[in-house]
């Protein structure tokens, strides 16, 4: 028997019953980008390989300026330039100088760079420093940035921009990265048209179909789309039997009545084993989970606000899961703009949007019936009263999950 | 003569010196996901199209179950049973009970539906209604959701999943959409070696060429990446010129030595207008910014972290300003972990990471010295230290923006 489970419970369950694939494959740094390291990358080298200037001016022991100023300048023989992407090969001598550009190798045995508006060349050969250098003044030393070893990004990172800045500083030109697991989506109901199908009478638009295909693709998927099958449980059964074939993992969404839940219960159970039937949250409880093999196959709530909720809190942690994603998300706290009643006994979730007023924020719950879409349009994120609680008045400061975008 | 500029100046000089493009492009729904909304969007019907029952049960008129309990059923006669995907063309009698799936039409008349939990079928035609209800219960009337003239997207929003949902429940499979931009991206400097090459003496990896060509396309761009181009005056002329000629924007980067900066400064008053020469901002200060007729064309500091915060800060916001992209950003309000010091003068940016302690959120600055790529891997987000700001002490309350993952 299978009883109603609580958030926590599925996230714990979706933890002990599957496990990261470990399907890897190595990409170009060039396509890595959004995609999740299957591995800890550590540099191989030193970055930079060799002591930098990070102004233009000149290198010199800083002993040789100590007590020089405007009026006494230190003047130093100028005994070489150093030129951009050049080696600086050879070491300076005590009581001279040495030209660098910004970015450009100081010689051995200098301690620092003094800026060239700090200094004056005297035309003769010599350059007079106006102001006194500290050690390791204006200079990046040789491994400053990494050296051999140093782990720079952990394993299930998904990569960003500066992730791709720093792989190319250390060389590392492809990337050991999780595959990408291919989702099967399924909608049914007697009453779904596709969205380019003016209704009928009693009939409605699909949307999880688009909608789950685009925030599968957004989170790194590739999806199948088998599009809308209607409420016969033969044909619903052979649709998914060749979906787990073909798919990591399948997500029928619909069949919100009770025979159709009861068939997607019977078909699941028919090609692996039924894990949960029931979800303590709002909208979104008519949420079953079942293991074909080591695939997860899902029947998602047929309303669309209950199917985005079920995904973002469930079905993208699961398919993480798999790929050993790290799901740090980030909360913004932020005032809610109105009171707002809630279910006592099962965490609610509501669409907001946000706005900034006098440096606050301010989140505005989007008002509307369950399986009303609109009630994500627009949206910039959501947050939850939990089920201990009655409801929040105005202003009361509230976590909310950033969406908008994604 | 142009003088450094603060950042509040350069968001200000983009507005009125860049206008929107207005080129659109109509997308089909599926490929619309993260693309910029290039006019408001209306519905043009009513959703739902038909009264709809949100649960399995009977539809009534409230007023023939008002007093009824579990001990004394109202007991109605079923005049009917509507199929899902079905119309309900015909009036509910009064005194009677229309069986209904969830989803499913509700007939005229009807005002509400008693769930099939609180009734029982006596299997001679009748059915006990347990439980009053009130009017409207368990029910979606035509229109709830959207009505013609409706606005449910504005121009400008860059399309979510759950839009991508709401955009399909309106049947709206074309969306027009904001043109991408193509930015050209050249990186200049004798030092530079591509990053699949060993560097030799005093030089390094192009890091920015790599970072920016991921960072620009995750923000909706093509990119056209024309690579390393030595420190040469006539040759870095004529590339800023074809790029100018085959994109919509060029960022140059690098060149962060006197010599190079002021070429580009009369390369690109040669090609048109330089409208900016430095920004008081740390990391960041040596940037230009001019115009090629409408197009921008930027010189970016050679340092990658430099070069980061500049297109983070200034260069998205620009090119969102030339595809009417809505800009709104959130910010988490964390805790820094240690004290930091600042420049007296320059704002002064901060890649960090977060974790979550106890509900706090905590921000661990990454430390090092600008120019230095690692400061930024694997960071979660950054934050600024105002100009007017001395530094922080630890646990200081600040306010994060995140960056994880893009």
């Amino acid at each position: 028997m299978l009883y109603v489970k609580t958030p926590e419970e599925v996230l714990a369950m979706i933890e002990s019953e599957f496990a990261p694939l470990e399907r890897t494959e190595t990409v170009p740094l060039r396509d890595a980008m959004g995609r999740i390291l299957a591995e800890d990358i550590a540099a191989r080298e030193y970055v930079p390989d060799f002591d930098r200037s990070t102004v233009d001016g000149f290198a010199v022991r800083a002993s040789d300026t100590f007590g020089c100023s405007d009026a006494i300048p230190a003047i130093l023989p100028l005994q070489a330039t150093v030129l951009m992407g050049q080696g600086a090969d050879f070491a300076l001598n005590e009581g001279e100088c040495v030209a660098v550009p910004t970015g450009g190798a100081v010689p051995r045995d200098a301690d620092s760079v003094v800026m060239l508006e700090y200094t004056e060349d005297y035309g003769d050969g010599t350059i007079g420093i106006a102001k006194p250098a500290a050690p390791g003044m204006n200079m990046i030393f040789r491994g400053d940035d990494v050296y051999p070893g140093k782990v720079i990004l952990r394993k299930g990172r998904v990569l960003s921009s500066a992730d791709i800045g720093a792989l190319a500083a250390i060389g590392q030109v492809e990337v050991k990265v999780a595959k990408k697991l291919t989702v099967g989506v399924i909608s049914t109901g007697d009453e779904l048209v596709p969205p380019e199908v003016q209704p009928g009478p009693g009939q409605v638009r699909d949307v999880n179909s688009p909608m789950l295909e685009a925030m599968l693709t957004a989170f790194g998927c590739y999806v199948n789309n088998y599009g809308i099958v209607i409420d016969d449980e033969a044909l619903l059964a052979e649709k998914v039997n060749n979906a787990v074939l073909e798919c990591d993992a399948v997500l029928l969404s619909g069949g919100s009545s009770v025979g159709v839940k009861d068939a997607a219960c019977r078909i699941i159970e028919s090609v692996g084993r039924l894990l949960l039937h029931g979800i303590a949250i709002k909208p979104g409880k008519p949420t079953i989970l079942g293991k074909a093999g080591e695939k997860p196959v899902a029947g998602l709530p047929g309303h669309p606000v209950a199917a985005y909720f079920i995904t973002k809190l469930f079905v993208q942690p699961l398919l993480g899961r798999l790929t050993g994603r790290d799901m740090t998300a980030y909360t913004v706290t932020a005032r809610v703009t109105e009171s707002i009643s809630a279910n006592h006994g099962r965490a609610q979730y509501h669409c907001c949007r946000l706005t900034r007023r006098d440096g606050q924020l301010y989140a505005q719950p989007i008002r509307g019936k369950s399986g009303l879409i609109t009630t994500l349009a627009g949206a910039d994120g959501y947050f939850c009263i939990d089920r201990d609680c009655e409801g929040l008045p105005q202003n009361a400061e509230i976590q909310v999950t950033i969406t908008g975008g994604v």
